[in-house]
């Protein structure tokens, strides 16, 4: 079965409207709803005040109609008693304004008393309804990292100080890690170090490094102590916290080991006529962190959000045709944020399964229509995909590739990733993400974008990777900086040298607006290295500029299998570069023809998903079977309407088929 | 008489220039002169010395001279010993920062020490000027709301504490009207609330809204404390404070009833050609603040101002135009920033009547020979307008329009506001505004531009007004939420919904950049909406994008009269779709033909202003009479010059004339 | 001899790199290093331990290979520890966050705690080093006003108080002075004053003047109380502290009075095709400093730097061609920072000497080639040059006229002397830099882009040259104001009035975007003035806008000399204007012919250096000698490469020459 269902606020309506509540649920399909995510203040009103009694019937209701919960710990937002007799559990920013309540997620991660608070809070509710048969999941605290992601107040310098102590052992330790004979930063104990708060010029790389590695360790540890609570009361009960697609200040790679079940909350916009390319982007990754098993999509907008400039809503169809896609990339449940829309707040203008305007609405009824349509979706839950191509994400690199003072800013993650995926999604290619230190055995490609800081051990399980018949791409930038981000010896590509056959003379960061020419037809814009090949031979070379002539994509054979090196940001141009190393490494797309523009591809497990993203008919490469949608049968092309979708079952396993 | 003068700092110059200025005065034809504005330091050097000395030989110069003092209380900028002993007196922003001392208006509204020191102060003046002769009219504080509109410290926070505890009365009312069952906001008690200080994200939409209201209450207590000093000890003379026209933070409704006569200050941008279109909307709210009476412009600039980027003075002729424009709306003074241009401070480079260069610069002749043009035009003082159109304008659904997370950033009141008005302007038609709970019988069509926040309430009387024969033409957005800022049930028009015949399915606003055609040849941007008729008539449709063919502006009859809905901002093509009303309304412009490209014509009591904004040579429709300002002979044309103006007293009554 | 070299940080390198770093530098023709600019934690690690050891062998290693130092006096970031035991050692900014520590230059200026923990430093590494034979230049500090340029703390706010106490003895004076009858702003003591931290409005402006005069005086006051410490203890040893090219908040007039040797940190930006002529600008400055000797171009970078947003290297030959261009306008010496590129920290991507990849590097070929090529430069070594034309620089003008709420923000001095002293650049004429109070008689022609802030008596001056039979040429919005910021007399340029022969009616800027004809073929941005002569000769007038017509530059004989005053911002046009004015002051270019575009010719002592700063060969006139780069012979005409460059000695001295 496919969950189907949305966050469910029952404290913002009166309980008379709870049973109408229930009763549409059923009309519309819903399987599940997540109730309690800001709760606290109602089910804690008062400091030795307990009020279960709203929730206890809510539960009854939910379980009368069969409707699965799952339950929030409710510990995002802390209510207003505690915060006024506990100043410090509100965040701190670097310049040591202390944010006030009003908002939510207004809670520092190192304080003790609101995780005591919060620990409370969840054994009770554990407690209480750890047998009630409504109870299908925990949902945990709410989107760990939203607004606050990390806190300057003397409770989390202090806790800082703890981690690096725990990290460093000994104070020379830090200095070496640090850097600290840089700029007179020396320290003599760790009693000297605090966050890296407002200074007069930038601070210490190592040091904002390891503050966002503790930043997503003090979050990660809040998450692992209700957690902990959770497992001891309800064993038996999954858990999960609402993940919020590629974040950069939290390691989900660390995060997922803490999961039962990955889900994602994801808001692609639909103003962007690419958003659909990033949210398969996102939830590859979502069925990535757990290896590749089913995920959740635990929140989405049914048509506009409400926290954009303009928010633009989804015409009818897109609603289905983007909640296709992420079952086609691995969900097992399609959620949405919200059931109800709210009438009051900072959210009442987001979009909701029924909104404002009732039953009437258009919204209530693409809502209806498409609950049915999940029901003729069931076997496609429990299914898993398959990948022949590996993209390497390692959230440490991210962080420190995107710090203070380097070659050029535009070296963004996001940035340099993005082409990379949109080729291989043009070609009908699905790939996993894999943290450096992953198994890459399975996989007949590794793509790198970027590495900007990668440590030796990772550097050589990918050389082992590729000596042992692998094939690597890897981005420009890459083998720079060790896990301290100190230069590696010789400079770039440091531990990969030897692999990909070059080294990096000088980095050659590309102005704003300029553009380098490189052979035969490609364009580089904000990145190029001069760069010596070792080894290596060259497959294109600058065509314009400083770097005319010199190597600007290398391929190096090592071992029994091959590295590619691209010195400089292809934008678009990545394509043709990534052609030679798929038909080098064997790759097989989805379809035996070209992907047509704008059309989205993938298999999960036997069925075929064809995802018509353009507003025209399209005719695409299929197979023959049937269309789980409709019941008709599939032959070898099909047409695809305006935001159309096939999912098709084929009559012949997939792989055979080929 | 219209009253002719400006500010006058005697205090910035030695006592022997006072004569010079007295004897300028007088040449240039000065009749009232704004004096003490920021004389505090002056006036009482130290907490317990009082110096009036100079204050009283200048009082008496001016009564020499036959020129009036619209004396100022001086209370807008306390003295740096009151910020010393008590800095509690500063106000502090919502980042926690205490701003300094040595800018002006560095005072917390809510600090009962800077108002206590302030009701000394007015008593002191009060009681030695009351019998002045001199003493024409009190100027109180100055530019309320001007760099401080609000203050976050302790004092301010349990003043807004206070506030709410009396409009609410017990807690649960605050929590219902706050809606804190959303994001666990639910108060305790009155004591856990705070001022709207930066918080993690996005606060309370109430909170805010309320803060507002507090806001523009706590300073209009300040202003009521001083007026009532005064209506103590000078009941006979009358008092008023500068407005800073159109302003947000401040609802000059409720402020203006604590005004004897409404004055405001006026800073059109001369390098703006279309400032004056706004001016012109500016003096027509302050007429109607008081319901048509006339209004003093207290202040505007001779030629440039200090405080732009970049400050563009006003070519010859300009300052003419646009003090006779301010005539035409209705004003019976012409005032301005200030008498002498100072030599030193932050407004050094301000221009003045009198300029730096003296009576040898272009500005000192124009400042001459508009004063004794002025004298020709004395029986224009007194006289009143009449307005056959109504705009609504309510500051509470201005703020809560205003508010974060909406579905568009984009809709901003003045830049919805701008295009009707302007619409209006340029067919020669005055209109009043009125506030949401304004009478509104006497109007033969009312126009809202926007009512967001709209009390049921006050759609009652508007649907009164419609359904007694009155004509309402209503714009996007409006009738969404109540006083609280909930949604009406059923979505918006809300309370509007029975007399537009309208319902909105869902808002669907346009991304920044693109157009949507609403036919037959108009286009919107910014906004459109799901619009489903519920007995309205069609007017025109969306002809591309999403909503192609749904009603993008309808009408409805609705008891003896009707109501035109505009689903979407139209800007400048809004024109057509108010011919029709004001056709149906039998609205009459001001002149017979059309009003030339750049010309404003309005008429007030029985004169006909005819001001030519553009730089060329117009012909116009007039009225046989005779020019006040050149005594010649006028026709059915008139020939306007560049910055050309004709003050035309018909031969016949004007209503007559129709 | 022409000192080579760069920073050296043996701190960051384990000793054994030392030897290698000793033989290397010897390989590239280094002579001279900058050792110890970060190292007050290693030289004393906790407050009672100090730790010489390693610079000892340090200092002895540079030693034994004639290797001289440039020892530094490493106050310039205090360590952790004291920062930690005295907080108060941080800075705080305007809004009152205290900076913290993890960058540099964490230290307010009025810091007693830190002014006696650096004298400490300064004695103990005089007293160890004074005899030291490889000990050749001090260090001070460095880069003052680098990121901390002013500190708002209570300490600052004291430091403050009593500065003013000094300047104006009594409270009274300091009320004339800063116009405090202006917005109530009268201060009854010093007691009651504070730094212009952020406020409601725009503060004080003579406040702000006074402040910046204030700040300036601080950083100068620590910097003199280390040189005392080295002067008393070294006297024989030259001191320098390194200044930043044309800083806008120190008097490098009144610094340079306290140098031995002026010096320079200069890091032109090789994306900017015009970079040259802003470094040619600054060259000139930090050789006029101290009046034509020769100085130090302590700092630059051998390629890219870290700290833009995008960082473009050098490509290959500019290097080499900037350090010429600095040669060719005073420099005695070459250095760069740094020696070896760091591994870890805040500056590992800024290039250096000896690059990451090693002595494989182009960086380092490079830094080997240019080292022995400055060999054969020698005998430049200790030259002088001589300019007939100065430029007048005065810092409180600078700060007076950067000063808010003036008639437009876009008057910046950089900006509006630019196009002047490219103008020249182009014509092949080398300017001087002389202060308002400087000595004129030298100078066929003194150019005064801007002197906003003009104290009489520096008129005074300036109108004694021309009477005496100088030339001058006044740019825009001159004369304005005295040093009291107070306007002068009578309108603007007040004393300057009968000099020029011209007043200004009124300040006219124009907006942006706009441009304004000025006969016969220029165009005014920016500003304009309504001119009116007073016998003044009109030698261009507007041809457009509301001006047309009027003056827009003019020329007045005076005494024996003559008055130019341009009343608009003519950008590139300005070239015209100054051509009249260089022809009658007949100023003599360096070369007799035209020079080349992007050529840059200066002659320093006998030599004349001929720098083509375009990436095509080009002729360019030249004089029969020989060149010392290569010792190629020289004619009348010379062909330069690609950023090419001779620098010849001519047969016959350059004077006789012409």
């Amino acid at each position: 079965m496919i969950q189907y269902g949305g966050d469910y606020n029952p404290e913002q309506w009166p309980e008379e409207v709870w049973a109408q509540d229930a009763r549409l649920m059923r009309e519309a399909g819903v399987t599940m709803v997540t109730v309690g995510v800001f709760s606290w203040a109602k089910l804690q009103p008062r400091p030795t005040r307990w009020d279960f009694g709203w929730l206890d019937r809510l539960m009854d209701l939910m379980a009368e109609h069969s409707i699965a919960v799952d339950l929030a710990t409710a510990t995002a937002s802390p209510p207003a008693w505690l915060v006024r007799a506990s100043p410090e559990v509100l965040p701190v920013t670097a310049d040591g304004v202390r944010l006030e309540f009003g908002s939510r997620q207004h809670y520092c991660p190192s304080s003790d008393t609101y995780q005591r608070a919060a620990a409370r809070l969840v054994r009770k509710l554990a407690a209480r309804y750890a047998n009630h048969p409504a109870l299908a999941m925990w949902h945990i605290h709410n989107e760990y990292g939203d607004h606050i992601t990390e806190c300057f107040c003397e409770a989390s310098a202090a806790h800082f100080r703890r981690w690096l102590r725990k990290r460093y052992a000994d104070i020379a330790a830090l200095n070496h890690a640090w850097g600290t004979s840089f700029w007179s930063q020396h320290y003599g104990s760790f009693h000297e170090i605090e966050p890296p708060r407002t200074a007069p010029g930038p601070v210490n790389p190592t040091q904002v490094l390891d503050w966002r590695r503790f930043c997503s360790y003090a979050l990660l540890r809040l998450h692992r102590h209700e957690r902990e609570v959770l497992r001891e009361l309800t064993p038996d009960i999954p858990a999960t916290t609402n993940f919020m697609s590629m974040m950069e200040s939290l390691d989900y790679w660390e995060w997922a080991r803490h999961e039962d079940v990955v889900s994602d909350d994801a808001y692609p916009d639909p103003a962007d006529p690419r958003a659909h390319l990033n949210a398969a982007l996102n939830y590859d990754l979502m069925r990535s962190l757990k290896g590749g098993k089913p995920w959740l999509l635990l929140e989405q907008a049914p048509s506009a959000v409400s926290w954009r400039t303009v928010n633009t809503p989804k015409p009818p169809g897109l609603q289905r045709l983007w909640s296709l896609q992420a079952l086609a990339r691995g969900a097992d449940g399609i959620m949405y944020f919200q059931w109800r829309q709210s009438r009051a707040g900072a959210e009442k203008f987001h979009s909701a399964m029924l909104p404002h305007r009732g039953t009437d609405a258009r919204g209530w009824r693409e809502t209806v229509r498409f609950g049915a349509e999940l029901g003729r979706l069931a076997e496609v839950a429990g299914t898993w995909i398959s990948a022949q191509v590996a993209l390497v994400l390692d959230w440490e690199s991210w962080w420190a590739l995107e710090g203070t003072d380097h070659p050029s800013e535009r070296m963004r993650w996001r940035e340099l990733l993005r082409p990379w995926y949109e080729a291989l999604h043009a070609r009908g290619i699905t790939v996993d993400f894999v943290p450096p230190y992953g198994d890459l055995s399975a996989y007949r490609l590794v793509l790198a974008p970027n590495l900007y800081l990668l440590r030796s051990e990772h550097a050589e399980r990918i050389a082992a990777y590729v000596r042992d018949g692998g094939r690597l791409v890897c981005g420009p930038f890459s083998g720079v900086v060790d896990g301290h981000d100190h230069l590696h010896d010789g400079g770039a590509p440091g531990p990969l040298r030897e692999v990909l056959g070059v080294v990096v003379d000088e980095f050659w960061p590309i102005p704003d607006g300029d553009r380098v020419g490189v052979g035969p037809d490609a364009e580089a814009t904000w990145w190029s290295e001069w760069l010596v090949t070792e080894g290596a031979q060259t497959l294109a070379t600058y065509t314009s500029g400083v770097l005319t002539g010199l190597p600007a994509v290398t391929r190096h054979s090592y071992g029994r299998g091959s590295a590619r090196y691209v010195g400089c940001h292809l934008g678009a141009g990545i394509g043709p570069v990534l052609d030679g190393a798929l038909t080098e490494a064997e790759v097989l797309p989805v379809l035996d023809g070209p992907v047509p523009d704008g059309v989205e591809a993938v298999r999960r497990g036997p069925y075929l998903f064809l995802l018509n993203h353009g507003d025209r008919e399209t005719d695409c490469p299929c197979v023959p079977g049937h269309d789980l949608l409709t019941g008709a049968r599939t032959g070898r092309v099909a047409r695809l309407g305006p935001r159309g979708a096939l999912v098709v079952h084929p009559l012949k396993s997939l792989r055979e088929d080929r």
